[in-house]
């Protein structure tokens, strides 16, 4: 993989992280095919991905399938499926993926990448995502804030040039991205990040900024994150020292922004919980550290997601 | 205070509680008054309470005021307003209070007691209320099960033989009553029950049953019943061991029930989660005593509560 702009990319699962990623790398003219839903491909086969950008709002053309297949001949992939889905869209591509195709794997959680590369024999890089975007409709990608990637190695199954490589070529694309030497820690960050805000705005469907002005609301934030970190160290992960600053300053960067996992509740769609905090809990159970705050989080989301009617399922989603 | 059922009885606060408890004891022939709020009080005027029963169904002839100062005349008085409004509803009923009158406590919480004797002369003695009850509508009571109290002296403040008289009397109207010689243990497992259904069943609007079948919610319940009892312990209150046991059975007991507060989020009032989870907190606070599931659901509740319209606020409710 070198810098040629015109290697195929494929995304599979075409969500709002999916879109915004791919969408980029059209812009700058890699040819990129978005695999999703029925109801996202046909609008973007009809009209490209309407991409509604900070600064621009465009029909970005794109190539679109509902076929996991549709990845055969792509360099590079961008993994962006629910963790809930990972095993079976990981082996539904297995038999595609070109010899010398990388997967990048924007998911969320931290131990989706070891799923993933059990189930594929090219490498999985991880990515830590910090992008603020939404699906508003069929096609149609909202974009509010950040775009931008943390990579690296994990148990050195890439070398630093494709790393390096792979930064040059998203940073054409407008896509800031840093190589970290210990994504591991820029992962769990994120997965701290994700377990202090996702169930918290899921659960009362209110924006962070409301939701952290709530009674006792840092206190019970301070507990999650205090709980993950336990688990991470016990993990063997080196954390940084700020990671709860970093985390109460998330609310004041993005006040009006509602969780995925708030999106998903209130679309009825199943959510990322059990790998995020349910995550945290059964780590913890492995490792004898006891995760009351995050449980509580974990159960409440359960609980309302059964409540919940289901739509059809579709995969990939 | 004799076995003399014509003594006037005055129940603060209509609710479902006091209606049942006030009820029975009209039903049984005394003169029983009821204030509330005057959507109820109109009902009652005009044709009673109407007592929805297991085995009945009858409007029972009531006396009904909207005004606290209608505690004047009644040597019993059953305490029933929500625990958000004890200090303002025992100052209230204090100057019209008969010097012989005794105040039956019927909240839940367990500093209630102590917070209305600050206020008024006369002694008040804690009852641990087990009954399912509903206002249906303006002026009717259901009974959906139980109903019966227990009672006894908080530091001594009444006697025996009070105790044994105020039983006898319940028990002339079917009110089974047990008089404790440990009430603030009664009253803690009280607290500890609610503290593990109240929001849980609030948060996601569900029944217990459903509730408890939920992925976790057994251990989170187990999380918020081992922090109240080691504040309880805390606290120097002797508690039974077999606390966690006996509330999983509620579940089992009352499968279709939804919590109080559960109903108060429903209705868009303003819930008693300070004085449950949110009691439990401020007391682990001021002991050293980590209570971050308690936390949580106390925090969740407050941002629900927050969230909501309220109707405009009326004393007694």
């Amino acid at each position: 993989m070198g810098a040629d702009t015109s290697d195929r990319v494929a995304v599979l699962g075409a969500g709002a992280v999916g879109c915004y990623f791919g969408g980029m790398l059209a812009r700058a003219g890699h040819k990129v095919t978005l695999i999703g839903r029925p109801v996202h491909v046909e609008a973007f086969r009809k009209s490209g991905l309407h991409f509604e950008g900070l600064k621009f709002d465009e029909q970005v053309p794109v190539e679109a399938s509902t076929e996991a297949s549709a990845v055969r001949g792509a360099r590079l992939v961008l993994f962006c499926v629910k963790s809930t889905d990972t095993e079976q869209a990981a082996a539904q591509i297995a038999p595609h993926l070109a010899a010398d195709a990388i997967v990048l794997n924007l998911q969320n959680g931290v131990d989706n990448t070891e799923r993933i590369q059990a189930k594929v024999s090219q490498p999985v890089i991880p990515a830590v995502v910090y992008a603020a975007t939404e699906m508003k409709g069929p096609g149609h990608l909202k974009h509010h804030g950040r775009g931008d990637l943390v990579i690296g190695s994990l148990n050195g199954n890439v070398s630093a040039e494709v790393l390096q490589n792979l930064k040059a070529r998203f940073e054409k694309a407008s896509i800031p991205v840093q190589v970290s030497d210990n994504v591991s820690s820029e992962l769990w960050a994120k997965l701290v990040a994700n377990c202090a805000y996702n169930a918290l705005s899921a659960i009362t469907q209110l924006p962070y900024g409301r939701m952290i002005d709530g009674i006792g609301v840092r206190d019970v934030m301070r507990d999650v994150v205090e709980e993950a970190l336990a688990v991470a160290k016990a993990s063997g992960v080196q954390m940084p020292p700020d990671v709860l600053a970093r985390t109460y300053k998330i609310a004041q960067a993005m006040p009006t922004q509602h969780s995925s996992t708030a999106q998903d509740l209130a679309r009825g769609k199943p959510s990322e919980i059990d790998h995020l905090n349910g995550y945290v809990v059964r780590r913890g159970e492995a490792l004898g550290i006891a995760t009351p705050a995050n449980r509580a989080l974990h159960a409440l989301v359960k609980l309302l997601e059964a409540k919940l009617p289901r739509p059809p399922a579709s995969r990939p989603s």
